[in-house]
């Protein structure tokens, strides 16, 4: 046995607003960050548990604050009973009776939830000698459905239907992981289309999207109609008819708007128009998808629970579903995602970008390929080519297509050196 | 013009869980707290505005982290342009595109921004030198509009329609506030029920409620069937046929298991099922309602904000919204609730209790009958009788009625003595 002796944070920024970088209708200058967690044991193996909530600058002291308070819980603890049950790590954590208060389940209180389970996961995957994806996607399925909390779920789907689906795509695991480690994970490109760039630099960024391989491309819309037609036109004429270009409205409208203005745009072609209003909003977004169809609404990135989730599922507002690595309670949570999006033929394609999301999520995507759905179709993972250099083990995208990582771990790492340069200083008497 | 000077917070924690008052389903050991702020000018007056998010225990530090975020918004800008344009003042705080990261609008984040518009409101309403539901009650309708963030809530509640709603009560203002004021506002007990206290104890507290003369009385259920059973038949045997006896589950149950729990309870009559499920479970609730109709489902202290209230109504969902002063953003939008609410002819039962909410929500409510729904028909504000001694102007209640506050301000400062009692030393280095 081992014992849990450390849970550090630290507040780690980059200046993105500087350069418009991640630009869109509704953050018009994003500073993107990380309240970052480093868990630590006694183990001689030295083994160290890295994750992050992702956030985009002020705030990020509060999401290390939050983070801080989930210590008590932790710090003197065994390791292994946590890390053998992840469900227990899960319950432990968000049925905190007083600070569920502070949700439940929501906001800057479960983001910092699902930081500490992502520390807790890096950990057991360091451990195990593993990448993530690999580590999950060879766990039985019982174990499997053990992570998830099913409470809440129920009527949408139960335990022995998460089951089910694992168990249905046991056959093809290895078969699968070969194919994976072979040929990568497709992948799209959305930084051609921040809405802080010019044109000329839209289509520049486009034709070098095209010349990488990108099957797919997204740009933000949503600030101007006429600057939106003129963009969309700008990389249609590049990309050419037929090939997917989706959209990105960031929530900026309400539910009329959304439906005038995606019917504006259609003559386009998008792929799919993503969080075209709030992202609580299940009925109007169900409302959007009917009056909007065959153009498929995608969201998630905001979705901040299972509940969530399950209801966008249930009312059909939503045709691609986007898993966010550190909205969420950590990979126990995605899972519950996973499982509800086969049980409703959603293909999910993970949201990223920002600092270290490609890094985390391309590992849920890829458990899903090979222990959920057990497919790539229609599924993609989203790509942005910045900050990659910050991670001990950076995502590595070729050809349009995410490789297949093999260094143990759940990618969430920061490199020494990037910590002590972009790190703020602690306040005076916080912790370290 | 003058300048806001300051934005102080504090962390105020009383030891409630020695008790268990306040004990139910999902916290069953609550610590009543108050992340508390304080504004202050440059004005002669020498007025501050006074509020606070509540919470029950751990975290109330990271909720006051919180509000400190905003300070920037605010120390060294002219207080006039604010306090003359509420709505000015939600759009600085709940618009910035950073923070809004950590919700949207949801969870801790949300709270603080609520906070701060709160002690903006008892700031305007001791420069008014009127209770802050004269204060509302007496505002032009067009004004009154313009304190609403309608983005999100078109498809439900337009501008125009709200309008229509203020317009139609304005005529029976005047005699009202008169009513209010010689009778006061009718009030349900909670104290009786809490799931920590004996059989002996909640036959004793039903009586002493019944003989206060309060119109209902609710008790929490959830944690075991038999002993529901127990304690609603107890409760039915002092009360009598016919009286209001409201059960609450505070999120216990999956939908199956809260329309099953719900029948086995219905024979004792319950005047309605709070929180039966998780408050983001729109469609839950509605599938809820549906099978135990008569029986109505009652929530709201949980719900983060207006596109949740929105959903709510839209799919019959709740039947008596019970509006929460510090879970939302403030009294901007917990007026976007009241208009929600009578657009769709749903009554408002303010949830209360907690430290300081029936000191703060019962301006809602007194507002709500004055100049929106204009009728306390099946309407109550919820009261549970501890911790009013530590307020400046405590929340009175006399013959089971709430009596209309008097005194400038929106009832939310603290006394003195009692803040200096029960807060909690700042970190070293921390801002004071």
């Amino acid at each position: 046995m081992t014992t849990i002796t450390s849970v550090s944070t630290a507040d780690v920024r980059f200046p993105t607003s500087a350069s418009l970088d991640g630009s869109d209708a509704m953050n018009p200058d994003p500073d993107y960050s990380a309240a970052y967690v480093v868990l630590r044991t006694d183990a001689p193996d030295g083994h160290e548990g890295h994750a992050f909530a992702f956030t985009i600058g002020r705030g990020n002291d509060v999401q290390t604050a939050a983070i801080r308070m989930l210590e008590d819980h932790l710090v003197g603890r065994e390791a292994e009973p946590l890390l053998d049950d992840m469900g227990e790590a899960w319950r432990l954590l968000v049925h905190d009776s007083q600070l569920r208060w502070l949700g439940p389940e929501k906001g800057i209180m479960h983001m910092a939830i699902g930081a500490v389970l992502n520390a807790l996961w890096d950990l057991k995957a360091k451990r195990a000698g593993l990448p993530l994806w690999q580590l999950l996607s060879r766990m039985h399925p019982e174990r499997i459905a053990d992570l998830v909390d099913h409470r809440y779920l129920t009527d949408a789907l139960t335990r022995e239907e998460a089951l089910d689906i694992l168990r249905r795509a046991e056959p093809g695991r290895a078969a699968r992981e070969q194919a994976l480690l072979a040929d990568g994970y497709p992948a799209y490109a959305t930084s051609p289309g921040w809405l802080g760039y010019s044109d000329a630099t839209l289509a520049r960024l486009c034709r070098e999207a095209l010349d990488a391989g990108f099957p797919q491309i997204k740009l933000k819309v949503g600030a101007d109609l006429e600057d939106d037609i003129r963009r969309l036109r700008i990389a249609r004429e590049i990309c050419g008819e037929g090939f997917p270009l989706a959209i990105d409205a960031n929530q900026r409208w309400d539910v009329a708007t959304a439906v005038e203005w995606v019917r504006a745009l259609a003559p386009y072609d998008p792929a799919w128009v993503e969080e075209p209003t709030s992202p609580d909003d299940v009925l109007g977004h169900a409302a959007i998808a009917r009056a909007i169809a065959p153009v498929p609404v995608a969201t998630g990135e905001h979705l901040h629970n299972r509940v969530m989730v399950k209801q966008f599922l249930q009312a059909g507002a939503v045709q691609v579903l986007q898993i966010d690595a550190t909205r969420v309670g950590g990979v126990n949570e995605n899972i519950a995602h996973l499982l509800l999006a086969a049980k409703f033929g959603v293909p999910v394609c993970p949201h990223a970008g920002g600092v270290g999301l490609c890094e985390a999520v391309q590992h849920l995507a890829m458990f899903d390929y090979v222990a959920v759905s057990g497919t790539t179709e229609g599924r993609m993972i989203e790509y942005v080519d910045h900050l990659h250099e910050h991670f001990v083990t950076p995502a590595v995208v070729r050809e349009g297509r995410y490789l297949a990582p093999t260094a143990p771990g759940a990618g969430t790492e920061m490199r020494a050196a990037s910590l002590a340069a972009h790190r703020r200083p602690a306040p005076t008497g916080a912790p370290a």
